[in-house]
């Protein structure tokens, strides 16, 4: 990319966005972009970013799903509150020598998913590096404030469900880390890749289930199961007890783990990157979140367990209980 | 950091964090912000990284620096919009060796950037690499609609005006590249090397002119002012011209770029990171925009030149003219 500049990058990428919707008063091209709050909402605000070598690898995530997984784990963060995505800054470091047809793709893999959500590419910034490709996205949303799902709500009582299945990102990244991606294991181990490669975000769950105030609470499973029931735990002042029987575990996991001599439990528990949505949902609410997931028409939800007095974390085996383990966590993976 | 882990570091960054402001609804600790947007007015938003090795060098940018210029940066496109800073969202990758007292160094200037400028810490996230440090930060303002400052309002025959001098941070870069900061230039040298490693943006003044609607079309100069000017005036379907002998050089920049065998004016049109501002101002606001630079009481400003009909960028030397030189990219420099 370094022999065409920043200025024909720049057109390129403005030659593929749509044109801005009419909340937008400045978009890509200013110093900033500027835009009209929704009425009577909150605005939500977070950002993620993706680093080579960190949080992705070239010899298995294609451009095209670096740039879809760049704005998904963004989009993840916003359904978790319970808001609707509006728009979102892509920022880009890219390699000197990083071809032109992968930033086509990489813009292409951003532009999918921010157009199938109704995203707008508000603005962000372009520059070359020396060193690995960097992918920062900020994605912003609004949420009626009643309607905002947080963390911080949960009770001793609440039931914990889990949308979706756990430890496919986890199966799915064990196989590439591998190479046993193609091998054994047919449509599940292609699924449990394509989960970690091409996360999809449950943003129509998540704001279904806000706009009914189905939850009292709401993390998402980025860093996994394990690390999202203790994070949720902690802001709501609770404990939690996971029933082991009852978390719906990806179908791939279970050999993947397996074969490498571990527990499938675990490794589902402790595997990051599912981005399925915790939630906590009061016991007069159970009847209302069962419908809202119906209506959400996203991915089905499991009860895996509840919240609890105190603050122990612990996991049930059929009457056995342990201590929760701890969960996987971003911090501590460095390849 | 990495013995620490992420959660003691945000327990870190937390405890140093100032209470938010009431319109802060969720702040630090859930998986977004979300903040009550302000009253009547559009929400400007912004993101600027900066990556090691790529943007800045921790030879001669301390920690504090780099948490300082990573807000600065971004309060500058602000400025530029007329806006006022609200809050900001940071996010750091950290090399895993990187100590823990330099994150707080880090996060201390960072923190007395934005405190002097009234800007909420709202959000963000920490991870590790074996790589580069990178620091990201996206801010966020407010800024009434008519009141707002962009690059595509200026017409033929407005004035431009240019806050403070040009080419110090050039100056300051250039000195610490040949190892000379220390060395002959006395103040002037410490002066263009402070430039280049804390800038100041020109928030108030920004403010203040968008307030009294006294500009037509601002820019900053994060890519020198020869590009700023290349930037207005193709926004707003303009040419411009620059009368060489008006243009404010920085007091160091003449004594660097001699040294080098350089023309100081080039240096200075070309350098980039002085972080001023570029103003067109309609010659009917001409006492206006003067008064109220006055009442910004921020930083001089210099009328430099003015907007032509046409698209011809010229640089006027005392009578012989020239096309204005290319300034300044950050995608070309890659060291």
């Amino acid at each position: 990319v370094s022999d065409l500049g920043e200025q024909a990058l720049i057109a390129r990428l403005r030659a593929r966005v749509p044109p801005p919707p009419a909340w937008v008063t400045v978009g890509i091209g200013d110093d900033a972009a500027a835009i009209e709050p929704a009425r009577n909402e909150l605005e939500v605000l977070t950002t993620d970013i993706l680093v080579e070598g960190v949080h992705f690898d070239r010899r298995w995530s294609s451009s095209t799903d670096i740039g879809h997984k760049a704005l998904a784990v963004n989009l993840s963060d916003l359904a978790s509150m319970g808001a609707r995505p509006r728009g979102a800054l892509l920022s880009l470091v890219l390699p000197s020598t990083f071809p032109v047809a992968e930033f086509d793709a990489l813009l292409g893999g951003f532009l999918e998913l921010s157009t199938r959500h109704g995203v707008a590419l508000l603005g962000g910034n372009l520059s070359t590096s020396p060193g690995p490709l960097i992918v920062d996205v900020t994605a912003i949303g609004t949420v009626h404030r009643r309607r905002m799902l947080m963390r911080s709500g949960g009770r001793p009582g609440d039931a914990l469900y889990v949308s979706g299945t756990v430890g496919g990102a986890a199966a799915g990244l064990a196989r590439l880390t591998a190479g046993t991606a193609t091998a054994a294991g047919g449509n599940e181990a292609a699924t449990a890749v394509r989960r970690y490669v091409r996360p999809e975000a449950r943003v129509r769950l998540g704001l279904v289930v806000g706009r009914n105030r189905a939850a009292s609470a709401c993390v998402d499973l980025s860093d996994g199961l394990a690390d999202a029931v203790r994070q949720l735990a902690s802001a709501s002042g609770t404990g939690a007890t996971l029933a082991a029987d009852a978390i719906p575990l990806d179908a791939d996991v279970e050999r993947v783990a397996r074969a490498g001599g571990a527990d499938p439990l675990l490794t589902a528990l402790g595997g990051g990157e599912d981005y399925e949505l915790l939630f906590a949902v009061p016991p007069r609410r159970l009847k209302g979140f069962q419908a809202a997931c119906r209506l959400a028409r996203d991915v089905a939800v499991t009860r895996v367990g509840a919240l609890t007095a105190g603050t122990e974390l612990v996991l049930d085996r059929g009457g056995q209980t342990e201590t929760l383990p701890v969960g996987f966590t971003h911090f501590e993976r460095t390849g």
